[in-house]
């Protein structure tokens, strides 16, 4: 009997999810590479921009798909299947594309004009110090975290300096920044996800334009410089559920690729001191079967939201600060049920899981590293939830 | 914030919902008097009857609705928000006659020709003895557990006996018999869902004419007297998932009375030692929250699969097995979630809460022990899952 | 193969222990009338009262036996075993007598000079108010949750007043008050530990003398009146450890029980449905395991620590901070883990086990409400213990 | 306030604890070294070894310390804070010098008379082929998972061969095999615990004589030929509890010091897009005291028996099979428990943890694969410790 985590027969039933399905094979071929050179390979890249997966959020007037969410998101769950690394790098510079839809007209074009193909990267927690000169600020700092980067042109950064929006409180903005204007220091060494290659980015006092700079709060509330400059329905919404979706789908992802490799494994697996089959006794398949349960639960709640906001988008209505916060959280949870849908059955897979030439250790380090990023994070989702379904004020420990 | 387990607004945009959705109120006011009778008022088993609830499987051709389980099932949930027990056997009388409509035209006729509101409960464990006489069998036995049997005039009563579909071997088998031939032993004590009324039905060598019994396998293929009877879309299908669809939907109700219940109360809760607000503290409203996240993923799930096999039917070709196990054992993952959200919540809700005058309690109570039906149970339907999952035979211990 | 929760063979290998084991079958053959009556049958009390059991904690000087926890401890688990609600009130009847072994001489006097059997109920959180008067307070309040009021003569009742050992801010005090001056108002309405009888205590407008008044802060620093007044080595520290020791040791009796209930069920049980055999079932004897494992671990924890306090007063110096958190937040931890024992048992037990007769049912609800009290509210322990760990200073939100 | 995990105030109260306190920072300095060459470093054994660490276990006529496991265990919960990989091997390394004294004399003498600090290593699963021939077996295999390999001179290998104890039934038996019998394969590249050096053993048609050989079984019932030769009284008793109590401690001892890791982390760590404070937020410090509560009920599971085993030993009565199981499965629980302590930790650790240069993601990995030994495998432990309880016979899916 196959795995199945949705009621459909196949994700794949788009023209966009059958162009990703037809590269996936190579993708996975890639996945001990990825590892190694510790970011996503040239050739996954390039594969998926011949798919078209990177055209998915670029407005149509620069090439681009603008498919919605429920297209979207089944293909990156696809890709972390073959690779969770590249699913996760890749997925973010798919996805920043949208939000660079948001902004200044001028600086799509000096993005996309040239080169329609051209990818961003981001570090948008807002460690960088922006010192406000004529017409822009001036930008230093150490941006870490930046996923993909090796293979993007821009990069999105993030700072914090007064905001209007909020009577010149104190904000993040993010500064968006040409290639030219970064090194890329590669620190990237760590236990999960080592393929993403989320090396940090050096920035010693550029100039960044003021038509390069946006308001997180402005992006959120319909206010930013290129809020209405393309026509797509999916345009008119809040950008952080686009920029954000893929992690959870990465967890769920894995989750999948974890029922599969643990159904193979376990079929054949004996323990060395009884030489019993593992594969026939209850606790092995009961663990399967509550995985399974849950990754479908998760990708339910998943896909359930992402035909919310892509109708909401569509709707040309923005979003309440409560279905914000619903398609917010419901990802953290998403991406908690399947980590322990794959601990569960990591748990019982025994010492030979643990070889370094066994994909299990590496899909459960993966699997286990989707929770750490602050958006995948549950104290801070369920803290951020649940003051509001109180009605407390938000507070600093949240999101 | 409102609590909202679906993306959707309100669950009560259709027609049938609406309807259902009038007499909520007055059935939530006999939620003491269910519990004290320990059988589903009168007055509510009217309310339902006028707002149309108990047609929504009936065949067209008797006044049925024939809605869709996404249609019907929402509406469920909302009957157990007001009164779990309500739900559970009203879910249950309206269920059955989805099953009714696939056996002998006779029998339907038998059953609405006269009184196209009549109901009919069940007991469908094969507790009975049917002793082969000609033209039937004559029926003993006392069939336990049938929910809402104050309120039918009929009882769908399980027993053995030789199945030619599967070669002669012994077979669960269902007798549908009247009100006159048997019995009702009110036996219903209860610690749980009290207002069920499910009784233990009393029968003693009664002749059941062949046209009244069927095969539960014969059910579940197709090959059952009155499949094709009727020309309604939902009715070419197994008859086990529209049965017993109303155990989740009931629990997921729960589930959802018990976020706003504990969202009231714990907003003016005071700790008696200190005078502490317990609403402001964080595990209070994280609980809160990782509760509501686990209701939104149980009824996620749900809604993807009442969606899935009311397709299935409306595509006039059989679920295969794979499909069955899924749907089936998905509502039992979906009311374990249910149930722990409801115990995460109870287990801090203090002293208080243990009093009889407080809902919580009981809805904890109620709650419970939606997971306690062999439907519900989850080993049964891990067991089950995962057998299949791994290609192991189906054994005894599942369902 | 027998249920231990213990490495040692058995716990009654004290002669303080063997004399309770005595009349443990009597108390179990009154469970059904504690449940009804909602108090400690009259019985049990007699039964204890002859065993010795409420002299355990009484100064020697009164006839007392100053036993420690460790021998203390197991007796109270044992006698759980047979009835929870005798356990949880006649421990706290028992308990009461090491903390008025701390207050004014002349009280002690008072209480067991006439009557050495004399017992002493209380409801402790600050609910009552006193004004202040010459020579004491005069006293109102409505006094809730008094276990086995009943059977006292006097109680401990809790309200504020200004403390000058923290420099006269608000601080809960302990007035003790005799059976003429206070009525029992007979709430006892509840879904858990029916049988404790904790009735509510109308108090109107009493003296009581300053001699009858304790501040709880003195009680926990060595600064009570009657600190010094007993030799007994026992009294040699602070009150709370010995006041609450019972309600973590009642949940582990009840788990300890409900393994040997669950043992027996299971082994007999057939499903409805299939006529399996539950009992040979993985799922089956894995939850029993796995529950065992946990009800032991949580037995090792108290064990561990009825040891270390009884040691800590008999080297006559006074616990500190961290001992105390220690001790405390590690009872309800206990807790927590039996009752998680039980429900994953009971989870399993099926539809049967909710009928009233049988006693799966009660053994589930006392189990959980074990946890109900400020006490062992594991949110309560958390914090406390989490923030002293971290070195945070206490808050409102703990105890 | 500092972590404890015991009531005690320190566990290296003892003058074999105290001697190993002393090379602990020594041990801790060398946790990198350990990770990049894959084994125990040299120099860790040689402090290990001037502690008289391997002499707990080894006959006093061979210079050992006859210690009892309640003063063994302790230390190496202490070892594995200071260096997991360490205390996993070295332990084994001691531990099976107990195995070796229940041989035959001739043995212990070819081992320990020339060498009396010599060392043996194990690989005890039967995975190897024994030819009987004239006088002993000619061996031959892979012998995997050898921990400690490096700093040994003997190794204990597993064979089946007819037993006659049960009727010459095909049994686990061990052949003893010194260091220039066969050859060291380096394969141990891992995800967790990589300083153990836990290689493969090749052994290729070799010779070993009888008096090298012992039955498993004889080994757990007092048949082996060397039983008695010791006249220490921890050598009366079963092997199995001796042999295999390291795996328990090595998890509790990770814990430890995820715990003290973890609070001296969070106490300093803000987010990178909030800049709040994380260390005051209440799930950070609730899930530490949760995981210490459970560290502390793991510790206390395992001290009890530790002292239960030592004085059945002393009793010189062997254990029941009962005790075994309890012993046995107890220790799975007892990792289970300090995995799920470090995990939660971990998990809300962030994405810092996740770099090499944080010993988080080290520990949180050596923590789990602590539970893929078979012999910590809690899916085996339940099955086998449940089935007993309901009087099942033990079946192949135990140990």
């Amino acid at each position: 009997m196959s795995i199945q985590i949705a009621p459909e027969t196949a994700h794949s039933t788009t023209t966009f999810g059958e162009r990703v399905a037809k590269v996936l094979p190579s993708i996975a071929s890639n996945v001990g590479l990825a590892e190694q050179e510790r970011k996503v390979p040239d050739a996954n890249v390039a594969a998926l921009r011949d798919a078209g997966f990177f055209k998915a959020f670029q407005p149509k007037r620069f090439g681009g798909l603008e498919v919605g969410a429920e297209v979207y998101g089944p293909a990156v769950v696809d890709i972390a299947s073959a690779c969770a690394s590249t699913a996760w790098a890749s997925g973010l510079l798919a996805q920043h594309s949208h939000m660079i839809a948001l902004m200044s007209d001028e600086l799509q074009h000096e993005i996309w004009d040239d080169d329609s193909t051209a990818l961003v990267s981001s570090s948008v927690a807002p460690l960088g110090k922006g010192t406000p000169v004529d017409g822009g600020v001036r930008l230093s700092g150490r941006f870490s975290w930046s996923s993909g980067c090796d293979h993007a042109t821009w990069a999105i950064l993030g700072f914090l300096r007064p905001d209007p929006i909020v009577d010149g409180a104190l904000a993040t903005h993010f500064a968006i920044v040409p290639r030219s204007d970064y090194a890329i220091h590669d620190d990237w060494f760590v236990a999960g996800l080592n393929g993403t290659g989320s090396k940090t980015l050096l920035v010693d006092d550029v100039f960044v334009p003021e038509h390069r700079i946006e308001s997180q709060i402005g992006l959120m509330t319909g206010l930013s410089k290129g809020f209405g400059s393309n026509d797509g329905e999916i345009f008119h919404t809040h950008f952080a559920h686009w920029f954000a979706m893929g992690f959870s789908a990465v967890s769920v992802g894995i989750a999948r690729k974890f029922l599969e490799v643990y159904s193979d494994k376990v079929s054949t697996r004996v323990r060395a001191y009884t030489g019993a089959n593992v594969g026939t006794t209850a606790p092995a398949y009961m663990r399967l079967a509550e995985s399974h349960h849950q990754v479908r639960a998760a990708y339910a709640t998943l896909s359930a939201d992402w035909s919310a906001f892509t109708q909401k988008a569509r709707s040309r209505v923005l979003p309440t600060i409560e279905e914000d916060l619903y398609w917010r959280s419901n990802q953290a949870y998403a991406t908690k049920m399947a980590i322990e849908a794959v601990d569960r059955l990591f748990t019982a897979s025994g010492g030979s899981a643990w070889f370094q030439h066994n994909e299990m250790q590496r899909l459960w380090r993966d699997s286990k590293m989707t929770g750490a990023h602050t958006y995948s994070d549950y104290d801070i989702a369920a803290q951020t939830l649940g003051r509001s379904l109180l009605g407390l004020p938000r507070d600093a420990a949240g999101f």
